[in-house]
């Protein structure tokens, strides 16, 4: 609770369960137990051929691609999205995250702790 | 409002101004003009030798480290972050961001829209 600055690596990876799932890692880099109050950052990681489910919530997306080539699906969109694209999902949208490159795919990915 | 993926490079870029600001251009990335109502994710750049303006506010800021290296002054303590690094400003804290390398320094900070 208060300042903090620390390379992303030092934070704990987990694997995320779920059937829709493949190849997928988190790290939760700042969250309520920071005394962040109103929103999450997570840094993922896809392997190759991996992907996120293909779900939808009440919550917004706010994305920024690290490194490697992603296909966002989103409603009845798809777009391929390279280092440095900004990608909004809409609350109630469904939509997914898949690695269609040949390194692993690096995002930041912020969601609200309040609807 | 909807779908957005978009590379950062296509959002317009702002100077920001003021006396304590040095060499700091902006670019608001995701915002309520999406339709992101809860939190905004911005992209600076701050040129060698620039810096942000020692302040405090209400607000916390959730940033990352994209490219360059920075002094980031909270309260009573310094850091140097580099690329990969996670910063936490907590609210109420005075702070600011200098580039103290000798390349263009990157990052994305975000703020929420209600304290």
């Amino acid at each position: 609770m208060g300042f903090k600055a620390v390379p992303f690596s030092k934070i704990k990876e987990e694997k995320v369960e779920g059937p829709e799932f493949k190849g997928v890692k988190v790290r939760w880099l700042i969250t309520k137990e920071d005394g962040a109050e109103n929103f999450a950052m997570r840094y993922f990681e896809i392997e190759p051929g991996g992907h996120s489910a293909y779900h939808s919530h009440a919550w917004e997306h706010e994305t920024f691609i690290l490194d490697g080539e992603c296909l966002v699906k989103c409603g009845e969109t798809e777009k391929r999205a390279t280092p440095g694209y900004v990608i909004f999902i809409p609350p109630n949208t469904i939509h997914n995250f898949k690695n269609v490159g040949n390194k692993v795919l690096k995002f930041l990915c912020l969601v609200p702790y309040e609807e």
